[in-house]
This record gives structure tokens, C-alpha cells and sequence, in this order.
């Protein structure tokens, strides 16, 4: 007689993600897992990278979201290839979600984006087979959200201080997010951009592509 | 022999929600469940609802957050009574949270303002008692929210939009976004306001006066 004996789901979760990348290392990707809240900017630092690499690297970006595909067609239009997960009614990615997409992913890419659904919380709390998260943290948040939503600061090692060019309007404190953030996590690099005029990419492009040659 | 027959966690949380409600309702106190994003203002919209209000009517506020009490020691500077609710790892508040809160609520309150996890998903999918849901949406989050997380603006019987001071620095189209939140839910009521300048609130709070006055 046979005794099935349950896991919990984080457990099997991390198994199934440790698949995914095998997957991944099979095919030499950079893989970044981008969590940050609804509106945060997620897509537009995404073709803010992509603009930047695509004629030197394959690109794929998988979109995460609950319904609908508005983010992934606005990709396609920067013509690389997408995927789009619905996640349906869960608030975020988690590896099994991930591993049914693989079996699309036929060709060899450079560099997998993939966009989780927009939420501070859970999305951190599921690994899905990546190199590593990269935080969005927009300007009209608030420089508090790190104090407020550790796990994911504390987890990430690329975060992302999107919408400095709204600075000016907001209450918002540069150094305070900056404290903020590497109390929560000392080694953390932090980037400063504004998706919607371009600044400070060119530094954390550069951060990419150093990792991308690691990976030859 | 007893056989237990497990309900699954949403009926139960339903029921419990039941059994809060009619707590509510011995006291006539009206609760707002509010609902919105990291960032997008649910605490300053709270404040500026409570210093309108709090010479006319006892109010209580019941502050969700995963972590901290940086909200309700904000509010309670306002002088008047709150409670804080730690959620742990959980991005949402549920019933049977603010059942163990109910205990350390010794007086009548007429108002009673819960702040949800900052999070546009999972709130949505847990009742916890409340006579409806608010959901706030801020201008920097961009219109098509309401398309992207549907769950919310379906469920919600009133939408703020919050950061009307800074539309004209975004792409964000009001009226492209009240026709997002229309079409998931035609019957929802929607108010503009700015929290950091107080631009909108009065009709905002003559339509929460008149619910007041319902309860009477």
C-alpha cells in the first residue's frame, strides 16, 4: 500500500523552483524575478531594458497577471517575445505556474524578465526558479515601504527607486528610502531611475550586462 | 462517533464575518473596509476623513499591517482611538483578525475606519464584517488598474481616486479611469480627491455623513 505523505506547499514550491532552474542553467539565462506594487512601474523599467539590449541579447519576458494580457501585448510591440501567465485569482507567481510555461520557451534567451503580479507581499514569499529579485519601489509609495513590506527588501538584491522625476511634487526622501532599504538589507544595490525620461538607466543596464557576461 | 467535517477556509471566514457584523451592528457603528495598494494613500485619506468628523462623531480606526505600528501611532496623533492588527506573513486582513480585535472595543463607536493591507488583491477576496468595501486607486498607478485587478473595483460600493495634484505630471486620464472602474462595476460611487491638499473631500464626507445618518 502506498502512503502519500504531504509537503507543505513552500517546500514544494522551493523543489519545483530548483527545477526551473536547472531549466534556466541549462540555457546560460539571466533570470530576474521584478516584484513591486500595482503601478509601481514594472513594465516601463522593463522596456526601458529591453530598448537598451535587445540587438545584442535574445530577450524573453514573461508577464505575470491575475487577467488579461495589456502588458504583454505592449511588450510585443517592442517586438521580443512574451509570455503571459493569468494567474487567475492567486496574488502571485510561484514555481508550478513557471514550470508550465517552460515547455513554450524553445528557443535559447540571454536574459528572462519576468514580471510578477503587482504586490509587495506574497510575490516575495515564492521563489520561482530565478537568479534573483529585483524590488521596484516607486516614488508616490512612500520612502516607508521598505519599513513596511520587509520580506521582499530584505529578499531582493537589485532594487529599483522608480519615478525620481516626480520627486519634486512628493514628500518623498531620497536618503530615507535609501536607510530604509539597507537596514533591511546591507547589501542590496540600489538603482535611481526614472522610466519615463530614460535617467539613471544607463547605470543599471550596465549592472545587467556585467551579469549577462558572467553567464557565458 | 463525531465525524468533523472541515469547511473550506472561505465559508468559515464568511460566517466569522457574519458574527462581526452583527457586533457592528449592536453598536450601529458603520465600518468601512479600505482597500488600496502600498502607497497609494489609504492612511492620508483616513486622516483627512477623521479630522472632518471626529468633533461630531466617536470614531475608531483598526489599522492593518504585516508589520509595525508606524500608521496607527500617526493616527493616533490625531487623538483618537486605534487599533493595530499585525498580520504576520498574511497580505490581508481577514475575519477572524478582526474578531480578536473586537475584545479591546469597550465603547460605541459610530465610525469605524479599517485600513487594509496594502495590497490590491487578497483584501478584496476576504469579508471581515464591514458595511463596504472603499477601495482607493492614486493617479501615479495608472488608470488601467481596474482592468488588472478587476476583484476589487467589482466588489467596491465606493472608489477614491487620491493624488488628483499630481494628474498633471502623469499620463493618468480620469476619465479613462472612471470608465475602467464603470465598466467592472456601474453602480459604484467615485469621488476625486487629493489628500495632501484636501481638494475633494467635502463630497466625500457629506456622502459618509449621510451613511451616518442611516445608522441613527
Amino acid at each position: 500500500m502506498k502512503v502519500n505523505i504531504l509537503k507543505p506547499v513552500l517546500v514544494s514550491n522551493q523543489e519545483r523552483a530548483k527545477e526551473n532552474r536547472k531549466f534556466f542553467d541549462r540555457a546560460n539565462s539571466l533570470v530576474l524575478n521584478i516584484i513591486g506594487s500595482p503601478g509601481s512601474g514594472k513594465t516601463s523599467v522593463i522596456e526601458n531594458i529591453v530598448k537598451r539590449l535587445k540587438c545584442k541579447y535574445k530577450i524573453l519576458v514573461i508577464e505575470g497577471d491575475i487577467k488579461g494580457s495589456i502588458d504583454s501585448e505592449r511588450l510585443s510591440r517592442l517586438k521580443i517575445d512574451t509570455i503571459q501567465i493569468n494567474t487567475q485569482t492567486e496574488c502571485h507567481l510561484d514555481a508550478f505556474m513557471i514550470a508550465q510555461a517552460l515547455p513554450k520557451i524553445e528557443k535559447q534567451y540571454d536574459l528572462i524578465l519576468i514580471e510578477n503580479v503587482g504586490n509587495l507581499v506574497c510575490p516575495a514569499e515564492f521563489e520561482i526558479g530565478e537568479d534573483y529579485k529585483v524590488a521596484i519601489l516607486s516614488t508616490p509609495e512612500g520612502d516607508d515601504k521598505p519599513i513596511k513590506y520587509p520580506l521582499l527588501f530584505h529578499l531582493a538584491k537589485v532594487v529599483v527607486i522608480n519615478k525620481i522625476d516626480l520627486l519634486q511634487h512628493l514628500n518623498f526622501k531620497i536618503k530615507k528610502a535609501r536607510k530604509n532599504i539597507l537596514d533591511k538589507n546591507p547589501k542590496v544595490l540600489i538603482f535611481e531611475v526614472s522610466a519615463k525620461n530614460g535617467k539613471g538607466f544607463d547605470k543599471l543596464v550596465d549592472f545587467i550586462e556585467k551579469e549577462l557576461t558572467k553567464k557565458k
